[in-house]
C-alpha cells in the first residue's frame, strides 16, 4: 500500500469481537482511527489521526493512552471525522442497527467506502438500497456487504460476477437460515426419522443459543425474506421491501398477538407445544410422498417471483441432505445449465461472518 | 474507467471464442489491441494502438479493416508490444501451451496483468509459480486464474480469502475432473444400480465428446494433479511439481506402453475390456460397506499431503450423489468447523471457463 488507508469500525459484539481479532493479525491492516460501540466512542486524536487505536479488543483499546474518548457520536459526526482523515477511508458496520444503515449514503458521498454485515441498508426500502450506490458512485466509494447473505460463504460475490459477465440468472433456491436449517434438519431428517415433536426442537435450539433471545424473530421468516431481497436485487428483481412478498411465518395465527416482552416469549413456549401436530402432519405429508420438509426461500427472476416458506424435497436432495446448521444456496444460470452452482457451509456465526468482513476489507483496500 | 486498458488475447479455441463473446457484451470493455491464434496475430497498429480490433469472433476480426496483420509472434514481442501500449495493459492467455505460460514472469515484469485458464504456469515446477508471483510485485501487475481449478466456480478466490484472512485451512477435497465425475457417477451411481461395464462407460464417454481425444489424458489423473498442486500452493503446501505425490492412474499397467499416436488410442480402447473385472470388483468391494467409489484429490495441509486416486464414501455424502459431469470441492477449516464450506457445479465446459475469465478480468480492470 503506498497510500495510508484509514478505518473506523462500529460495533463490538460477537462479530465485532470477531472481526477486530482477524484484523490485529492481518499483515498490511488500515489505521484504526476510530472504534465506537453503543455507549462511547474511541478517536486517534485529530488534526493528525495518531496515534492510531490499537486493532485489539475493546477492553485492551479503551485503556491506551492518548486516545479523544467520547460518547455516542451521530453518523453526521463519525463520517466528518473519517471525510478528514488525511488519506481514503473505509467504515466497517458491525451493528445491525437501521440507523446507520440509513445514512450509508452520507458516508459514500463524502468518498467513504463501506464494509458490513448489516443486512438493514440492503434489505429496506428500494428508495435506500438506490441511494446507497448512487452515493457509491458519486463518491467514487465502494460498498461490500458479503456477510449480509450466507455469512463468510462466497453467495454474492458469485452471483455479482454472473450478473457482470452476462449469465443469465434464472433461478435462486436455498436455505439462508442456520436456526431453521438446524430445526428441520432435526425435526425431519433426510434419513433416519425422528420422533422428536416441533415444540421441543425449538427449545433445544433457543437453550443452545441457535435461535434469537426471541425464537418468533427466526420462525417468522422475516431473515430469510431479507436475504432474499438483497440477493432478487442484485439479480435484477426490484423488490420493493421485505414485506412485498409471499413469507410463510411459522408462528401459528393464534399466537401472533402475544407481546414481545420476556413474559411474551414465555407464553409462546409454553403455548407452541398446542400446534405440535400441526407441524407433525406437514412432516407425515412430506414422507408419503417419499420427501422431507424444509424451509426455503427461492427466486424466479424470469417471473419476479420472491417466495419464502415450507416447501417438500426429494430426500436425495443437496437441500435435503443438509447438516446442522449449514447454508445452502444454489444458482441456476444458463451458462451451469440443469445442475445449478451450489455453495454450502455455515451460514450464520461470528468467526465466519467476521471472515467475510475482513475479506470485503482486503478487496476493497486492494481497490482503492 | 478513467484511464484507458489495453487487451491483448491468445488463443480463439473453445474457452477463447466463449470468452470473446463475453467479451463483447460488457458495458464498458478493456480495448482490444491483439488478438492471437497459433498462425496468425491482429494488431491495432502502433504508435495509436488504434482503431482497436471488434471484441467479436476471429471470422470477423480478420476482415476488419486497418489492422496489422503478421504471423505467429514470440512471447517477448507480444509482451514488448502491450508494454508500449498508451495505459496499463492485460494479458489473457486461454491456450493451454506451457511456452506461454512459461513467460509470464516477462509479461508481469513489464507491468502486464496476466487472466487465464491456462494450468501449466500454477502446475509445473515450484521455481515458475514463485517467479510467476515474484515478477508480479516486481511490475505492480496482476495475475488472476480462477479458471484454473473447478473453471468458473469460485474455487481459488474461496481459497485466497480463508488464507489472507487468517483462517487455518486443514483439509480440501473433491472431485476435480467433469470427466472422470461423469464416468464414475454412471459406473458407480449412489442410489440405484448400474450393471454398465467399465470400459462401455469411458466408450460412451468419448463418444459423447466428455473424454480428452486421448481418453488416457484423463484416466492417467495428470489433470487433477494439476489442479492439485495449485490448491495446496495456495494453502501454503510448497509441492515441488505435480508427479511428486502420489497419483493412482486408471490406465492399467499393462496397457501403459501403448503408443500415443490415434492407433494407440485404438489399441488402448480394444483392450480395455479385458480389465472391466478388477474395475467391477472395486466397485463391489465399496457396495459391500455400503459406500460409492469416487476418484478424488485430496489435500492434508497440516501433514502436507497431496492424493490423487480412488477412494470409498458413504452412499449418502456430498461427493457420492454428485450429478453428471459436476466437480464438488469442500474446505475444511477451524473457523468452519466439522461441516466444511462446499462449492459445487459443472467445473469444465467453454462458457463456464470462459465465465471464470471474465469475471477475473472485471477484477484486475477494476483494481488497476
Amino acid at each position: 500500500m503506498s497510500n495510508p488507508i484509514f478505518l473506523g469500525i462500529i460495533g463490538v459484539g460477537g462479530v465485532g469481537s470477531a472481526f477486530i481479532s482477524q484484523l490485529a493479525r492481518l499483515p498490511n491492516p488500515p489505521i484504526l482511527v476510530l472504534l465506537a460501540r453503543s455507549t462511547q466512542t474511541l478517536l486517534a486524536p485529530a488534526p493528525e489521526y495518531s496515534p492510531p487505536i490499537p486493532a485489539a479488543d475493546w477492553k485492551f483499546a479503551v485503556e491506551s493512552p492518548s486516545l479523544t474518548k467520547t460518547g455516542p457520536l451521530s453518523p453526521e459526526e463519525i463520517s466528518a471525522y473519517l471525510a478528514s482523515a488525511p488519506g481514503r477511508s473505509i467504515l466497517v458496520d458491525n451493528t445491525s442497527d437501521p440507523t446507520i444503515a440509513g445514512s450509508y449514503p452520507t458516508f459514500l458521498r463524502k468518498g467513504i467506502s463501506v464494509v458490513t454485515p448489516n443486512k438493514k441498508g440492503f434489505s429496506s426500502d428500494l428508495a435506500l438500497w438506490k441511494n446507497i450506490f448512487d452515493a457509491a458512485s458519486q463518491g467514487n466509494a465502494l460498498v461490500y456487504h458479503e456477510s449480509t447473505v450466507g455469512a463468510g460463504l462466497p453467495v454474492l460475490s458469485t452471483l455479482r460476477d454472473l450478473v457482470a459477465t452476462g449469465d443469465e440468472v434464472t433461478r435462486i433456491e436455498g436455505v439462508f437460515s442456520g436456526t431453521l436449517s438446524f430445526l428441520f434438519n432435526t425435526f425431519a431428517p433426510s434419513s433416519g426419522s425422528s420422533s422428536a415433536k416441533w415444540s421441543d426442537v425449538v427449545s433445544q435450539a433457543k437453550e443452545l443459543g441457535y435461535t434469537e433471545p426471541d425464537p418468533r424473530d427466526d420462525l417468522n421468516g422475516m431473515d430469510v425474506a431479507r436475504k432474499l431481497t438483497i440477493l432478487a436485487r442484485i439479480a435484477g428483481v426490484e423488490v420493493e421491501s421485505p414485506d412485498s412478498f409471499p413469507i410463510e411465518s411459522l408462528i401459528p395465527a393464534e399466537l401472533a398477538g402475544l407481546p414481545s416482552t420476556s413474559e411474551g416469549i414465555s407464553q409462546f413456549m409454553g403455548r407452541l407445544p398446542e400446534f405440535d401436530g400441526q407441524m407433525t402432519a406437514i412432516k407425515e405429508g412430506a414422507e408419503k410422498q417419499g420427501k422431507v420438509v424444509r424451509y426455503v426461500g427461492s427466486i424466479d427472476v424470469g417471473k419476479k417471483e420472491v417466495r419464502v416458506g415450507l416447501q417438500y424435497f426429494d430426500s436425495d436432495s443437496a437441500i435435503a441432505g443438509l447438516k446442522g446448521s449449514d447454508n445452502i444456496i444454489s444458482f441456476y444460470t444458463k451458462r451451469y445449465g440443469s445442475n445449478p452452482l451450489i455453495v454450502q457451509g455455515a451460514g450464520a456465526g461470528g468467526e465466519v461472518t467476521a471472515h467475510g468482513v475482513t475479506a470485503d476489507l482486503l478487496k476493497v483496500v486492494e481497490r482503492l
